[in-house]
């Protein structure tokens, strides 16, 4: 891309290194960010730099934060004894959203997958067992319904049943405000299979 | 976002403010720069501020570069008799590619549209015509084939043809590998008034 000046190449080709920016938007991205305002770049620039830095996993439920232990794991007013896990801190905002989840969560950080090679002690396992020695009523389990989320799901119930704590899954089916012809049949018969009394 | 850190939070609503970056992609991008090796969001954040503070117009084709003159105007090797105006940086990358055009270039920095209130003092049109009183042979008139594009393309030629210089405009048709039945009419019949003879 030498017809632009290196400063713009660059910019360029470290923007497309971010996933989901192919080239096209690393240059829309470069000539916005030209001629953006000084300041607004440096306070973009700075939050990026300042939020690497700093951040790092809860000691408890390892998601990501900039104190030792979490808001969620600090508050007094969550029922720690109730723990839901999930694949990363993406899914733990979107339970947050809710508003109505009052348990505390487990981060793992990725779900078990054979095919990438990524087994049980690549994701944050170790960590939700020293957990469950503490005093826990259950254990929710919120991986994906996706292939490797099942998997990692069906793990930790082995690993956490013997415990005696009670273990859950959340519901998979219908998802609400769904038009069931554009649902595939796998999700389908799930909800079928789920079904409950009225 | 209460639910994340305050470090992720400002990190998110910064990205958020980029164009077509929205609040799913804004996080999801948050997350992965979190992760990233430091020394690669150091190097993403330097090169935004150092492109931001370095980049100026090119003191002949206002061009986007970090040099007095940008390198295809400083060539001794283009047609600095034929100019090819472009709305933006972009467009002019887009002609660089093909590699065929010799000439140089003016970029204009927008087009004249009276819907967002942009007259043609807001666009670098003095420039250009401060350039047609040196030995200029030809204006290209590249500008897009949209509304804004055609009305300032009007507006350039009607300021050169006095000059006596010949102004030119790039043709308008079906996409070379466009399937005729997925093209709009109106492009459709730009095409057959621009037919030519074979």
């Amino acid at each position: 891309m030498d017809y632009y000046s290196s400063q713009i190449s660059n910019l360029i080709a470290e923007l497309a290194r971010l996933p989901g920016i192919g080239a096209k938007t690393a240059q829309r991205l470069a000539f916005h960010i030209i001629n953006m305002p000084q300041e607004q770049v440096e306070k973009l620039s700075q939050s990026m730099v300042s939020a690497r830095n700093n951040i790092h996993y809860c000691k408890v439920c390892c998601t990501l934060t900039d104190g030792e232990i979490c808001p969620i794991c600090a508050s007094a007013k969550r029922e720690h004894k109730t723990i839901m896990v999930v694949e990363n801190a993406r899914d733990l905002a979107a339970y947050e959203k809710t508003g109505k989840y009052e348990g505390v969560y487990h981060v793992l950080h990725g779900a078990i997958s054979p095919m990438l090679g990524i087994g049980p002690s690549d994701i944050r396992l170790k960590e939700l067992l020293l957990r469950l020695q503490k005093d826990v009523d259950e254990v929710i389990i919120a991986t994906n319904s996706s292939l490797e989320g099942e998997a990692t799901a069906m793990y930790i119930s082995k690993l956490v049943k013997p415990t005696g704590i009670r273990v859950t899954r959340i519901a998979s089916g219908v998802p609400v405000g769904g038009d069931l012809e554009y649902i595939d049949e796998v999700t389908l018969l799930r909800a079928l299979d789920g079904r409950v009394e009225l």
